[in-house]
């Protein structure tokens, strides 16, 4: 919180207008929103304020960044657009040419030395060489099955084993979400997706290889599974009508192993039911610890509570590519009430 | 994990002969133990690891610190004597003159700016003019009541209340722990202790000031209140026998008020019976959070994981008296199985 924030919104899909929404709303004394940048010709041109349902506040959405910090002192973007490495990477090059600051929420990006590890070093570089910080974050990856187990342990004298489950119900979840997880797939239509390699819960890998690095393990072998949960009778949300042994979601499992022994393992499941949300950590150590988040953590909120208390703290980073691990304790804030 | 630790043990007491004991059996590898003090003359002269049920390590517990460091290169010291600055003031001071940073399970060291300003700052000063870090953590305060309770914050674009329990069931721990709580105490007797001001459970208030700090708000006023659980029934353990209408434990609170509201509240029970041990945080914001560690974090090995986890991580933190939102993000390590 030394710095005074002058940013930019990247990107405006669910995510981006929810964390714009949000800084308006909560924050606005802290982060001072100058600009909004979506390829979207529906979105362009549009007040954001107007666009994310908080009234107007003459910051309008411009397709490209440029002009924006022209007529603005920028310092940091929130960059909300998609998932993976190979898609955001010349975005992310351009941001840091601009001299910002990068928050981002794409998965891959939250630990990227394994899976992209060519992109992850050109970043590093360019972000050293113009003294700008980029960072990967949100809930998942970000927080509950890396940033928050890692935690847990800091009262072990010992880990012998760590195991993370998150249940999402994805019932009341927004259209893209239960479309992502392959709700109302047939069997077979889910394979093919799959076999894409772009389908499935992304970042579970990376917030793996996140808690192997922090808790200092040189995993031998990860294994990563991705399944369909299928659902057993017909189920109906405000979007879809799942049939009967058609896909309700995801089982999506990644496990790393040192010496043969499954020390780490991150099991996600993610579907369409009845079932309660929850999170849990359970730490096979000395002391051994069972933690629960009843009810789970809704991920798109606790996402843009991520990005933007992590936005607060990452100017205690050096510059480069950076990770949760840098930013010192993560936290958020206790509203001033007045 | 940047240095090698040459490490000594000060204070010998249960937490500080877990501590040697820990070091010993699990943290050889990346901690070098080269000496261990304490003024008990029944102590010294003995072998720290036979003192600790380790067998002969060929290190014999001194009842001072100086000879230690003139025969070995120490940069490190586990402090585990008393739980109040006062007491402690003069050992930390000698310790820093020596250029040894302090890891300590000094309660009110965790955060002492409120209730020890004057002594704080004189530890920080003279901490920075020897080039040296002063830390005081554990698992309450340190990690339960505080460090948990801020990093589940990381995901909240707004906090308005936070809570956090803490139920300790006192049955089966060691006798100077039931002492502490006043177990056995008449409740005329309980009351005439609390009157020194130096009984109850110690760092509540510590933790709620570092929870204000870190969720940057401004407390008006705090509400600590300290009463005893009385049994209604006879309890027997495996040092006391409380007669009903006699004390069990403590109920322990402290509540931090914003404008007439109640915004933080840390309540801790530690009592002899049959209930179960848990701690809860309960965040009233967005998204809310409801956390529970399933029969709860048993305390005194926890205490020791906070202190030799931490002593990893405090090279990252610039000279002074720090605290647990100095070091990075906190955590501990997995063992390498072989």
């Amino acid at each position: 919180m030394t710095k005074k924030i002058n940013a930019v919104q990247f990107g405006l899909g669910p995510i981006g207008q929810l964390c714009a929404k949000t800084i308006l709303q909560k924050h606005s004394g802290r982060i001072n929103l100058v600009g909004a940048v979506d390829i979207d010709p529906s979105k362009v041109g549009k007040d954001i304020g107007e666009l994310v349902g908080v009234g107007s506040t003459g910051i309008i959405v411009e397709n490209n960044i440029k002009s924006i910090v022209k007529k603005h002192k920028v310092n940091l973007v929130f960059h909300t657009t998609t998932s993976f490495m190979e898609d955001v990477k010349e975005q992310i090059i351009d941001l840091i040419k601009l001299k910002l600051n990068v928050v981002s929420s794409t998965e891959e990006l939250f630990f990227p030395w394994f899976r992209n590890r060519q992109i992850a070093e050109e970043i590093d570089l360019l972000a050293k060489k113009f003294k700008v910080r980029v960072l990967g974050t949100g809930v998942n990856p970000g927080f509950v099955m890396d940033v928050l187990p890692s935690v847990l342990t800091q009262v072990c004298t010992e880990v012998k084993k760590i195991r993370v489950e998150r249940v999402v119900n994805a019932s009341k979840r927004r259209l893209p979400l239960q479309l992502k997880i392959g709700a109302g797939l047939k069997v077979g239509d889910f394979k093919a997706k799959k076999a894409t390699g772009k389908f499935g819960h992304i970042g579970l890998v990376e917030s793996l290889q996140f808690l192997a690095y922090i808790l200092n393990i040189q995993l031998d072998e990860i294994k990563e599974e991705l399944n369909p949960i299928v659902t057993k009778r017909n189920l109906k949300t405000e979007y879809l009508t799942i049939q009967k042994g058609r896909v309700a979601g995801i089982h999506h499992t990644a496990i790393g192993f040192k010496n043969g022994q499954d020390v780490i393992t991150l099991d996600l499941k993610m579907y369409v039911g009845d079932h309660k949300d929850y999170d849990a950590v359970y730490i096979d150590g000395e002391p051994p610890i069972k933690m629960k988040v009843l009810n789970g953590i809704f991920g798109d909120v606790a996402t843009v509570g991520s990005l933007i208390n992590s936005a607060y703290l990452i100017f205690n980073a050096k510059p480069g590519l950076i990770t949760m691990a840098d930013i010192g304790l993560p936290h958020g804030f206790l509203r001033q009430r007045q």
